[in-house]
């Protein structure tokens, strides 16, 4: 088999064979296809596509191309959550509690935040002590007893992804469908889990900008994921402002932690209780999605996911203190109000603007490796919808500086946008790809 | 400027600057642009295609990447002709001394063969003693005295494309009608003659196999060359059977020999006085294709065409004898007929396969730099349309030894296909586009 002539099979659209696929892989993990001819091979996957059954041979080859996860020493059915990326998407530290007061082990692998968008493990670092890497007995132990653990991807996990993710980095080819599909589900079968609840989110915020973008990906996953034999479902939820209000770190664990509380954001619980009822129901614990969210609100009313949500950060070393006192977070040294200059309907928010905005006040990465500041970010005061007086505070920075801060101001003031009529309303939960 | 950024734009279908062209170029040339950038890039070409302006900024700024020849030393305006390459089409050995017995300076640069297809330089080094490594001050003292003279591409010739080529051929990206017509163009464009006469193949032996290839093709060369001030004609014509009747080098010259004693194929004639008229017309000498084919075709007839051939030959340190006596050329030790099992009309020859049995037989080289037989080949007897009989000869094969003429024989009869009613007609010359 010659690589040069899979590139040729791909441009003329034709389909791979397993067999095909399983040298691609092996050619990637032992460098013997050099990465200008995979280079060329992606870009012919960017314009001709990917069927659902090589889309599952690629990811389940590259899942096994580095270590797999057993996570057969948990008991029951271990489900796992996936966001696409957004911003101010701090779900996965509101469901994660609740699922598992609910009584379904929750056993997570985590990426850090790249670009505008954040990373769960960089959130829950903003807590005072907490510690992310874990051998995988020591976080099956917690699991068990605390029923929650959450820790960075480690060891060699699928090698293949990370060489030809850094390709595509390069080569313009990141925004393939089925690239991007086969990247996620490979780490995601990796990771062992027996279902994938997956949130894929579309809009101005998100990497998938329309709706039918986000379907075919999200099409594509559940495809993989239930060729691959995982019980799959992903949820389109809208990305065209930021969810719920804090961007930034620890500003996200603060409204997180309200948000367990039955104080936080409606759209964050809402999203929250829409995928963590359909983690119980792939758990098998639930067949109805109304039971499910009635039953993890009772969760948030009574407490339980915040006391499973403070045992969580306690046993990973952190300072349980901070769901008591979220001031015990870091806090930025500067915060400016953000004031409109007119009135009006708050009709759009540039989400993704607002991301970068976070970021260089420090919140994010621009770069892997570069460190970021815990304390920093934005907090929005209005959504989309809402009634803006001239004058009026729309979003608070909190800034290393008071130059960073008056950089940030002026940004966001062009991210932004008022009108006199009020703009449509659109749904968060868009739709389900079961 | 980023190259990622601009694989992004023409992945998009966006037109490139002029900036961005000389940016890529520069990059392959300095090589600091990697090969993977390369590669995702020319993949995307081939999907988005380039405007003509793209490809008239990428040809001259790859003609530029290198030496660029100064035919100004030699008198009158020079036109060159160019083959997309087919099999048989030893047309240039016919048109140079031709054009030049009318008056018309012929200089010119070829290359060698690759594939299927052969070169016009290991056709003339199959002359004994014929030098195609001439420095260039002497080549244009011969073509002074001599009227023509044809050397190899000597120098530091278009090393983008060099590089460039050598990149598309490992990622399949060679088939890309803007990148064909860049690299054929800008050789063309630094090689310095005021016009080209481009003889686009297509057919069953051509790299185009269809003619809207073949059109679209022709119709970007043109433009480029117009689009760089340079007088440009393109002229299709069927290559859906071997270009008169010799295949491979020896006997491809003896077969150029007889036509220039007006004793060659009808084909092979008519083709060379198309492309000769063009020529003149080109060069300010004539202005009606009709009349300029009927000058040259009175070159044929009184002898002064084979009487440049002659000197061509002896200028070049080649024997002239062999026109006289083309037995001086180097011959096969085993020639063998092919005859037909069957009756019936030859309705076609699958001509790149018998381009690849002379191949086989070493008249051709599968890679750059093998060594070939100057003397083997084949001949066909039969041309399409012609009427055979059971046990006809329809063809002849020249080999080094018994068993590589089996071969080809058995190779040969699969690459003939015989009907009982006669195929339909199909013109040689297809199209012109001006």
């Amino acid at each position: 088999m010659r690589m040069v002539d899979l590139i040729g099979r791909k441009r003329d659209g034709l389909e791979h064979t397993p067999e095909e696929i399983s040298f691609i892989v092996q050619g990637i993990v032992d460098r013997s296809i050099p990465d200008y001819q995979l280079a060329a091979w992606c870009m012919a996957v960017y314009f001709q596509g990917m069927s659902p059954r090589e889309a599952r041979d690629l990811a389940v080859k590259m899942a096994a191309s580095g270590d797999q996860v057993d996570l057969s020493p948990l008991p029951g059915i271990k489900i796992d959550k996936h966001s696409t990326g957004g911003v101010g998407d701090k779900t996965s530290l509101v469901v994660a509690p609740l699922v598992a007061a609910a009584g379904i082990p929750v056993c997570k692998m985590s990426g850090r935040g790249l670009g505008h968008t954040g990373g769960t493990i960089d959130k829950l670092e903003s807590i005072p002590g907490f510690r992310t890497e874990l051998s995988l007995p020591v976080l099956f132990e917690q699991v068990k007893t605390v029923g929650v653990g959450l820790v960075g991807q480690t060891g060699n996990l699928v090698p293949a992804d990370k060489q030809l993710y850094a390709l595509r980095d390069v080569t313009g080819t990141v925004a393939s469908i089925p690239l991007i599909a086969t990247s996620i589900m490979s780490k995601k079968l990796a990771g062992g889990a027996d279902g994938f609840v997956l949130d894929v989110k579309v809009g101005s915020g998100a990497f998938l900008k329309t709706k039918e973008e986000a379907e075919k990906l999200g099409e594509l996953m559940v495809a993989i994921g239930k060729n691959a034999g995982r019980k799959t479902v992903a949820v389109l939820s809208a990305m065209d402002q930021p969810l719920g209000q804090a961007i930034g770190n620890a500003l996200e664990v603060k409204e997180a932690i309200a948000t367990l509380r039955g104080e936080g954001p409606s759209d964050l619980e809402r999203l929250s209780l829409v995928l963590g009822a359909q983690m119980l129901i792939l758990a098998g614990q639930e067949t109805d999605a109304d039971r499910a969210e009635a039953k993890l609100k009772t969760i948030i009313a009574n407490g339980e996911g915040l006391a499973v949500f403070r045992r969580w950060v306690a046993a990973q070393g952190g300072d349980p203190q901070i769901v008591d006192d979220p001031d015990l977070l870091p806090t930025a040294p500067v915060v400016v109000g953000v004031e409109s200059p007119v009135r009006g309907y708050l009709s759009a928010w540039e989400t993704e603007a607002l991301g970068l905005t976070s970021m260089r006040l420090g919140a994010g990465r621009a770069k892997k490796g570069e460190p970021i500041d815990y304390g920093v970010g934005l907090v929005i005061k209005k959504k989309v919808g809402d009634w803006v007086e001239a004058g009026e505070e729309i979003a608070k920075v909190y800034a290393r500086s008071q130059a960073e801060a008056t950089t940030a101001v002026a940004e966001i003031l062009t991210e932004v946008k008022l009108t006199t009529v009020p703009p449509p309303v659109s749904p968060l939960v868009i739709g389900y790809i079961i």
